[in-house]
């Protein structure tokens, strides 16, 4: 049994919605049958993190039981600072993969860059670590996740098998239906958030202001993760850590001086 | 007069250290020389806050008075959120120009992406604002920005003049030195951190870390930011938002189904 176990890969699972997410607790039940999974997770929610890190208060990582038997790490930072604490301090090395969510609602097109849940991903293979974030089209807290349950063993096990491509990860958004038509592969659509805020007064008469708004997809590519989600499938997006715009370097020679 | 004065263009300046940092306060006295200047900057240091945006609290905007005449906006939020709400609630429309930093320290390589100097020009390139990121290899205090305002002016300048290619902002980042040699236009490098945390314990014998770590360079590429910087010249990298691997996209259809 021993060495049985010691074959099994060890997959790290992370988020950004918090450690007790409905989200992340469906992800670490399937993990589960894959692989050992460690988990360490953000003790609250962080959503709309982006690639942030805590860098001038300390961290603290809590031990906590689950189901009285299983330790669980949760983390008062940020999804990256789970990951590299994960990696430095509990690990002591690199998981064979890294898993993030299930999020509670889209990481599709520009989603992914104010993203927690993706972020993690990133910072996974800035780490050289086989890394993917998953995000289901429902914010709800009683979200299904089942229907998405076989696709995402499928693409956690061809992973663990044939990695990633150099330098990526990748970015996997489920469509909420009962009936996934498939999964394609996709570019990030050009969408953005028309952005507004809600104005109103604290009972000290002064102003504050929440953020609102409402996303705007103007890319009718058939090639995108917005049309495969409108149309039923799964989307996986490869995602960069090099954000050179190569094609722009000759346009702005002009600079030089 | 009146007239003169609206033909000035409408320049944004925000930044990651805080409205009082010197990095900002310098790059609001230059910007005054070519511009209208609005300034609505954190309240607060938010380095390292990446992308983050604030959707789970409320945000606050303050009116403070500079030199007893001048009204400048402190923000409760990140840098981003500095953006959007200077868009939706102050200009009501967009700046001509967005400027962000002086940021004090290095955001060029990998550093880039934990950057919440460079994601409020991002933030500022996915609103089609022509944004420019400024950062100083100089952590100090009283870093010495001097030697490189003639070249911030020019950029400036060429930008407000020609724009910057569609989708993409400007990662300048300027060498310690009292003699510029010039500007290159760069790629980023490949580098990264070698994590590391200094382990604690508080007085009451619970654990925390302080994430600290060395910088590891292994791209000896002649066309990076890094290696400009190492060679006396300011560096600037244009910055795209489309984080797709297009190039990996072949590499992974066989997770389709």
């Amino acid at each position: 049994m021993k060495t049985k176990n010691k074959k099994k890969p060890v997959i790290l699972v992370t988020n950004d919605d918090g450690i007790m997410a409905p989200g992340i607790r469906h992800l670490i039940k399937l993990m589960r049958t894959i692989g050992d999974v460690v988990v360490v997770a953000p003790d609250k929610p962080q959503s709309g993190m982006g690639h942030a890190i805590t860098i001038a208060t300390p961290l603290r990582l809590e031990r906590i039981v689950i189901d009285g038997k299983r330790m669980e790490y949760s983390c008062s930072g940020t999804p990256v600072d789970c990951v590299k604490l994960a990696v430095n301090k509990i690990l002591f090395g690199k998981p064979d993969l890294l898993v993030s969510g299930i999020n509670h609602g889209s990481n599709a097109s520009i989603n992914l860059i104010y993203s927690g849940t993706m972020s993690a991903a990133v910072e996974g293979a800035i780490e050289n670590i086989p890394s993917i974030g998953f995000s289901i089209l429902d914010y709800l807290f009683d979200a299904d996740f089942a229907p998405a349950d076989m696709h995402i063993l499928s693409i956690a096990r061809k992973v663990l098998k044939n990695g990633v491509p150099e330098r990526t990860c990748l970015n996997v958004n489920i469509p909420m239906t009962k009936k996934i038509k498939g999964i394609k592969i996709c570019r990030q659509a050009f969408a953005s958030w028309a952005d507004s805020y809600d104005e109103r007064k604290d009972p000290h008469h002064k102003k504050y202001y929440w953020l609102t708004g409402d996303f705007v997809n103007n890319d009718k590519g058939k090639d995108t993760d917005e049309w495969a989600l409108k149309n039923g499938y799964i989307s996986i997006v490869p995602v960069q850590y090099d954000f050179t715009a190569h094609q722009a370097i000759p346009q702005i020679k002009n600079l030089e001086e």
